[in-house]
């Protein structure tokens, strides 16, 4: 089997979305990918979580060519591939329907940064998409999911905001790893339901301000990082 | 033992019901139904999860005589029956009460289609029937309660919306199999919820366009279905 | 020990409230009622659930003197023994701080009847107490909490309706038993969140129609009930 | 190992949070302290709960300096340290970024008292801090966070309200002990949803009463305490 170790953590990082109730059934796909080697591994479509091994996992070029494996990838693949390509530091990329998330999807409004547990991980609202032109979703739909992504990142650094939403379909994350990918999209979870309870407490909620929310990113992430142990520094 | 196939079917089509949530005590109720025969098997009256057995399940004609079994069948069969005579392809009928579908009947809304989620299952969205008249009530009332159902679907295809609300009441959901219906009632407690959110957060959050809805809606169902691995294409 | 069957009973309907998430901590108690020996038997005040065992229970007779048991009996234990004089059908009282139910207590608002599930179970809207003066509460506090309970049913059948709310405070539900105190606690949690999130959808959401209301409440009480097995009628 | 007694209890603290369902990943954290020995006992950064076991706790002075342990303490210990001088009773520190309690200090919203479940513990409404300065975010971030919440005591009792809401932030909770604190942190995050829902069903919901509020603090608390048995008084 190719790349067995990174079967192993995209395995992980799929157990991780399931584990943390972020997915129901099928609705949901991790996968990761070797730089090195121009390999990404995905689930298989609809295929059961609990039925869920090593070897169904999907192994493709960065075109979507399958390289090894007998199961057909997530049909979900083509929007992790544009994400690959478009952002060169990212490792793994977890997508769910996650309640929360989801339900800010649906509403088509950003997730406001409201508070420190938001700050910790994202260095901003965490943006939607524009809704997909009946052109769009006629071909090569599930790329242009990926570049209706992309294209809010032009003045954003993916880094920095690992997820985005998807305009009336769902949330996508990312990280350094798979695994990195799949906490990124169970705290974006989190984050997304203090939201919903914080502006249904008061809608005029307004966000954390710009010195909180600088501090507590960079409390965890970059060169003067102070929170966790020395080998957790990002 | 007739139907030991379609008995172990219903079984666990009720077990999962249980095991995703979606019935308190004895609130819900799963069938099956063998075309060939002509036989319904159903979830006895009042009768505990916990103590449930294939054993315990009754067998009834499509017009509520019992064939086998010594208990009394759901009192909600005859809704169930109405639902097998008008929708010829359908092979199973989940009724639970489940929070947020039930929030929905309650509130006599029918529950909007505002994202992928829905439309992956749902080809639009989950109707409500009208309130029952006190005639309606007064005699027959299961079987009214079908009838209710029913007329929802004079214009709309009920295998391409497999739920319906009942109208201060709670949902009926069915599949071409027991466990498929008791899956779509999964499901539709998810967008029930995920609606509810969406509409919270934004209380004008529109539909999802009828482009993306159909997209994903045949992405799973019909000739050019391509989610999924081949076998499992409906 | 004196009472052994009724001991167990109210141990079990004890465990079944925490066992549906109705109590934190403490914060709740079962009790039941011998009419022949004019014994009750209630939770020790304050033992944590994990260590309670069929030992701690304490008896009383009904003006709260201890006949058997070392622990202080639980300090709701008035407000027990009003309901239990004042309604003379009911074998089981269940007190706790549940969640949805406390907002409506503490909302001060009745719980209405939205649908069927609340209708099969509770012959109209649950009720809520005046707030206590500061009299009733600087003496006989608990006494008083459960006259102001009796109160609401001047004119309600408490055998129809085995609940109430008490004002900024949390609900009492009873029955015929201690278990069948317990379920009905545990379902008005469940009626009292289904009319939560039907009222977040529509806050013009109106109650059940009188005929529905009164069918689901006669398909499972009284001489015509015909839900269930023969042995549930009640 | 420096007092393995308070190791074992902050320990037990720090998984009560977990238990409970209060900490996501790390997001979390609870210490002792011996007043006798001037020393603070603390859960370490960034350390996964399922691997903390004793012997990762920190040791360190009333001046965070550590006198045993090999990793680094939590970030938040700067905090603990000023709550631990400027509160000279309690004995425990319990920091989550629990749901509900974390909304309403997004919301930067006192919780207010509502009922009897809030009265039982705290004798007023939970306050929550104004926002920090970008002065006092940019030097000595975690101390000045601990000073925001002691400002809000001046003319209030720590031991009577043993909670804060940080704005934008997440709640502190404290207590006589480290279990004290976490169990604190349990009730707050109950109390805090309590709110939540009463205030949707009916915003203008009005607190308890001033009697209603101080018979039920003070049933638990003080010299005429009658819950709980005799040994449980505080």
């Amino acid at each position: 089997m190719l790349l067995p170790l990174l079967r192993q953590q995209v395995l992980d990082a799929n157990f991780e979305l399931v584990r943390r109730g972020l997915v129901l059934y099928t609705f949901g796909n991790a996968s990761g990918i070797s730089r090195e080697d121009g390999l990404v591994v995905i689930k298989p479509s609809g295929v059961s979580y609990d039925e869920l091994r090593l070897k169904h996992l999907v192994v493709t070029d960065l075109n979507g060519k399958i390289v090894e494996g007998t199961l057909k990838p997530s049909s979900d693949l083509p929007t992790h591939l544009i994400l690959y390509k478009a952002f060169a530091k990212i490792g793994g990329v977890s997508h769910t329907h996650s309640e929360y998330a989801t339900a800010w999807a649906q509403a088509r409004k950003p997730i406001p940064c409201l508070g420190t547990t938001h700050a910790d991980t994202f260095r901003g609202p965490i943006p939607v998409t524009e809704a997909m032109t009946d052109a769009e979703i006629a071909s090569a739909y599930e790329e242009n999911t990926g570049y209706a992504i992309t294209r809010l990142f032009k003045n954003l650094d993916p880094n920095e905001i690992p997820a985005a939403l998807v305009a009336n379909h769902a949330p996508f994350a990312w990280g350094a790893t798979p695994a990195e990918s799949a906490q990124n999209a169970v705290i974006l979870e989190y984050v997304a339901k203090l939201a919903y309870l914080a502006s249904q407490i008061h809608p005029a909620a307004s966000a954390a301000g710009k010195s909180l929310h600088e501090k507590h990113f960079l409390r965890k992430h970059g060169s003067s990082a102070y929170y966790g142990q020395p080998k957790d520094k990002k």
